[in-house]
């Protein structure tokens, strides 16, 4: 981890931890505690395998806090929305589980198998309850107005979040999804949260109008990057590759960036795909028969030039250089360089 | 109907159902309007059986407005909560309907049943993005700051009502329930929302802490005596009676009020309790010894009183009787003389 993020997240992750403890702690007591263990098992602090490994890394709290530092207010001003994006992020983990049927999260059971559906059901409620608590705390850190921002900002945030899990839920019972119809699901599913987080912390930092949407391209173009690079590494990644224990998108038949460019070629690989699900065995080939239909060359230019885009939008939003910043360009390389 | 309450609700139920629609149609749109029939069903505009039977019967926005008018200021001006209260209701009965397995709501296929478990969980999760949408509105209608303790209390008032609901679903699965146990349930899955509804009008119309109060207990006790009517008609009611169509309480095996009483007896209803699901040619006798043991006139005395309560409170909270707290009365005498 490069100097300046090191640096950084050592002091904001703790403080981060705290302000959630806080928020859950002093919402859910008294005759409703019994939903506290569900919530601290999730949040990884509680249970087998809580801990580090368990929370998650907590990028999304980072990027708010990270962003508003970098227009030089104090951090701190911000934490109400950072604890507010995680509840959120948290909250849409509990749903797309059951949704999805997974059974493992962070490498443990996923609350829905612990608990049953319908009280895993009502914590993810609950997270998204304690997501709004919280970003209307920002009317007492910065100021009223900043707050009602920030809680509109969250919930256009919710509703795109929803219409692109909808939107995914759709996709994976339809045979002929095309390309184009890709980039909602991804605006809604990863790029919206990301830029919710960059647009807080701008609104924390009371920026005007034209770095607030700085902010909000930087988050959006890092989110979109972030997703298209996951769906290279879904295909073309160490551990795709060699085909251990599901890791390859092509196995579990998930319709991403790469399938949907080989599926518009309408050349071997789709018709291939079209007769029926693929067996490890395949794998390796069928990656290497995208790439030379050119989905390979495809997926990475487009994650190059949105993580460019990203980059440049974070050089106009952080107007002046500071540790904040450089932090957070920080944060955005490493986001963007999982060992491909 | 009695008449103000008749002449209150032809104006207002159709501005609710036009603020319903505008929050609906303004928040979701272009490529995420995949998503409106699922709530334009839900709420009862669209799909077979559309129509005022399957919108229900709005009493929680009627409720918001009567109480803003009561206080003196234009009903307009409340809608929005009004909006938000009915949005957060259908939230949660389309997350209930999911949880309990449900497959009618007012007559119909519920959404589950229609689209599957995962959009319905999604589906919710939107009505209550929207609820959060909407009663930020009451900043623009009203005040910031009218509009900020509103979304408080609506926020609050979600903790309660995922409390109350887990309480639920914890009580299903417990052969040992208190009497004791029953009131943080009611008070979380039925006051609390009710409170919201009183306490919301008093916020728009901006009255003294003192009366705020008195809105909230009306909706509190309101909502209790409500519950406690619903266990006693789930019972001892007409339908209950005859048995018909799992009309009874006794025959889902439901612990309401009436069942926890004739539990903690440790009588004759005990035993035969514990002793498995029960038959619907026991029904009547059950429901004749639960009496004989105390059960109905505990239970119907309880309504009475917080019925009695309720009014008491409703008098403080609208201080000088107008039209609006005359048909709040009725609405509330209304809501609890359902046919017994």
């Amino acid at each position: 981890m490069s100097l300046e993020l090191e640096k950084a997240t050592h002091s904001l992750l703790p403080a981060i931890e705290v302000a959630l403890r806080d928020i859950v702690k002093d919402s859910v007591h008294d005759e409703y505690a019994g939903m506290l263990p569900l919530l601290s098992y999730h949040l990884g602090w509680e249970g087998e395998g809580s801990g580090s490994e368990a929370q998650g890394k907590r990028i999304r709290p980072l990027l708010v806090l990270l962003c508003a530092a970098s227009t030089g207010i104090d951090w701190h001003l911000a934490l109400p929305a950072a604890a507010a994006v995680e509840l959120l992020h948290n909250f849409s983990l509990i749903h797309d589980d059951i949704q999805d049927q997974s059974k493992l999260r962070r490498g443990r059971p996923t609350v829905w198998v612990k608990w049953g559906v319908p009280l895993a059901i009502n914590a993810g409620d609950l997270l998204f309850t304690l997501a709004q608590s919280s970003i209307l705390k920002m009317c007492e850190t910065v100021s009223p107005q900043v707050g009602l921002l920030s809680a509109e900002k969250l919930n256009h945030t919710c509703i795109k979040l929803t219409g692109g899990q909808h939107l995914d839920l759709i996709y994976e019972q339809q045979p002929d999804v095309t390309l184009e119809a890709y980039w909602p699901m991804i605006e809604g599913k990863t790029a919206a949260l990301l830029d919710c987080c960059a647009t807080l912390g701008g609104l924390a930092g009371q920026v005007d109008e034209k770095r607030l949407n700085a902010f909000s391209e930087f988050g959006r173009k890092l989110g979109l990057a972030f997703q298209v690079l996951d769906d290279w590494l879904g295909i073309w990644g160490d551990a795709a590759l060699i085909g251990k224990s599901n890791a390859s998108d092509l196995l579990s038949g998930k319709k991403t960036l790469p399938v949907l460019f080989g599926l518009e070629r309408k050349g071997q690989f789709f018709h291939r795909w079209m007769e029926g699900p693929i067996r490890p065995n395949e794998v390796q080939d069928l990656a290497r028969l995208l790439s030379e239909e050119g989905a390979q060359e495809y997926t990475h230019s487009l994650a190059d030039s949105l993580t460019a885009e990203a980059l440049q939008a974070l050089s106009k939003a952080a107007a002046e250089p500071n540790k904040a910043s450089l932090a957070l360009s920080q944060l955005a390389k490493q986001l963007l360089s999982r060992d491909q």
